[in-house]
């Protein structure tokens, strides 16, 4: 197998290294032969070679069977808004140029961990929902963008075909028939264009999926549900930037965000990362949680390599990370606290 | 004075009488003379007239010292992605035509009904915060918007000018000063060139405003904190869309959502509403909670009248009413229930 391996920045680099000696120790385990290719993305990419996702990174990411990612973004970027390269851009473009248009999120509860939720006992137990966010289109690529010559109008465009909505809406049908069998579609059809299309879009093939349930949900009531009564969803499909905000609100429902991680997969190519950004504060202090990093690779196991066993294992050994303590300082909570580096090694 | 009651749809017209019945008291109370102008908006328009938002509607708005709003919208309008009218557009339209550029949302705590918080106790209370969503801008009102020839290819265009983005944040700036002096930009400036430019114009803004501490936070970020630290937010800024999402996720942290009101203003027109919705499997039942409609005719006696001590008879009666449990079902919690129009007669 060959794995492409994006550390990033801030934390990335911190929390890939742990998933590697994991990787590297289920290989082992189970006779896999896995070799590692590591290229600069981000903030990385742009001091080393001045682009965010450089075309070297790219062919490292054509030519390996799955990408395993950190984290993008460095604050001083954030704060110019004239900046003319950004560490996102690379981000966008990795995501556009391999074609990764759907946008994996679970959301579920550690035993362990629930009681550090924000919210109460009743309402986030037994939380077991996964969200499909389009991640190759809409208000993020749509052209045309900019200002006008004064500087005085800014501009962006959402756009979405008939196409992108299907593929991605076909992923989400799938995965409800494997699940509870209820596809939330969640949109803004009252306001927008792009959102009457996605409607009609999903309603035109769930007869294709005549065991599932559709609802149709505005994303400002999701936006409420997802705090009321999260139990209530199962699997959601939605669009790249409604997908961006719903995805970071649910991620902290669990009370374990630092455990979380993601896949984001097209035709060709298929990528795995924590969902928990670049954390700058923590860099280089080896304290970042890397158990998210280490579950987005048991996801790559199981959807990159059909390794069922393979993810099994990783998991298992995270949860046994976190029964016996064998965590960092952010879910250590006064029993003794282990850097991001111990954590790494007492899984593999 | 003269106010314009736009019922609209669902519970609206019952939580509009309450509202009445609870101005008229106060007129009484503190001799003024009121006048009511009724005008039809929403699905109950378009049934009158095919048109969500009547000229004749618009006119008797237009020759109103401020309008008290109910609820827009109808189940049967939302899953037919092929409506020619549809209720949202009238209240689109009205925010337009009146120029009601702010949206102003106040989030805080009722000590009596705290405990319904999804969230727990520690990180709600005290909980006190105000948005200020842009609403007669962004991809709301955007051209171009529609579909390809084929109807395959769907589009929107979010669109903001300097000039839009200023009048709002400075009553963000000034709404600030009156209050903990701090003011969160929300925005998403590493992928949109329009939050680019809603960044750079407050950023402008800031050093008029020297007092005022400003944070600039990704929208995908402050969806997060919202349930996390809801605590740390004093005034929060932002577009349309972002806000329609956002100050629906605030609205139920509260765990009051029935109570909460709302204005939305601009250079001449004044508007007042329930955040909460038409909520049409309740109407017609006498069971809705009327308290946020008579919350939002306090706020017409501040903001419109300015007449403080109004706007305080009201709260006062509200806060009283909650001690003494006269309140509808959706609060009464086990002690006995009373309906929207008892709640409604005792206020008054
Ligand atoms: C960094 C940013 C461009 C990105 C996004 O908005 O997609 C991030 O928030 C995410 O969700 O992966
Ligand atoms: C009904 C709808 C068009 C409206 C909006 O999106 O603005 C509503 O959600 C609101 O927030 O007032």
């Amino acid at each position: 197998m060959n794995i492409a391996l994006l550390p990033g920045d801030g934390i990335g680099p911190e929390v890939i290294a742990q998933a590697v000696k994991v990787v590297n120790a289920v290989g082992k385990k189970f006779g896999h032969t896995i070799n590692f290719e590591e290229a600069a993305v981000g903030a990385a990419a742009i001091d080393l070679t001045g682009n965010p996702y450089p075309e070297a990174t790219h062919e490292v990411c054509l030519r390996a069977d799955a990408v395993l990612f950190g984290a993008i973004g460095d604050p001083k970027y954030d704060n110019d808004p004239k900046a003319k390269v950004r560490p996102e851009q690379g981000l966008l473009e990795m995501r556009k140029k391999l074609g990764l248009f759907a946008n994996i999120r679970p959301t579920f509860t550690f035993p362990s961990l629930i009681h550090k939720s924000p919210l109460k006992l009743e309402r986030v137990e037994g939380v077991d929902f996964v969200f499909f966010r389009e991640l190759t289109g809409g208000i993020y690529f749509g052209e045309p963008r900019g200002r006008n010559e004064q500087g005085t109008k800014a501009f962006d465009t959402n756009v979405y075909t008939k196409e992108e909505i299907t593929r991605l809406a076909r992923m989400g049908f799938e995965a409800a028939q494997k699940r509870r069998k209820l596809l939330t579609c969640v949109d803004k059809a009252n306001v927008l264009a792009t959102s009457r299309l996605w409607r009609e879009t999903v309603q035109e093939l769930a007869p294709e999926y005549p065991d599932v349930k559709v609802e149709y949900e505005f994303v400002d009531a999701v936006a409420m549900r997802l705090i009321q009564w999260p139990k209530a969803y199962d699997v959601l499909i939605t669009e790249n930037l409604f997908g961006d905000i719903l995805t970071d609100e649910a991620s902290v429902i669990s009370g374990s965000m630092g455990l979380m991680p993601s896949a984001s997969v097209g035709t060709e190519n298929k990528l795995f990362e924590p969902i928990h950004g670049s954390y700058p504060q923590a860099a280089g202090k080896d304290i970042a949680n890397p158990l998210a990093t280490v579950l987005s690779a048991a996801m790559m196991f199981e959807y990159a390599f059909d390794m069922k066993a393979e993810a099994q294992a990783i998991s298992d050994v995270v949860n046994k990370s976190l029964d016996e303590g064998i965590v960092t300082e952010d879910i250590a909570e006064g029993s003794k606290a282990y850097k991001t580096s111990e954590v790494g090694d007492w899984l593999a």
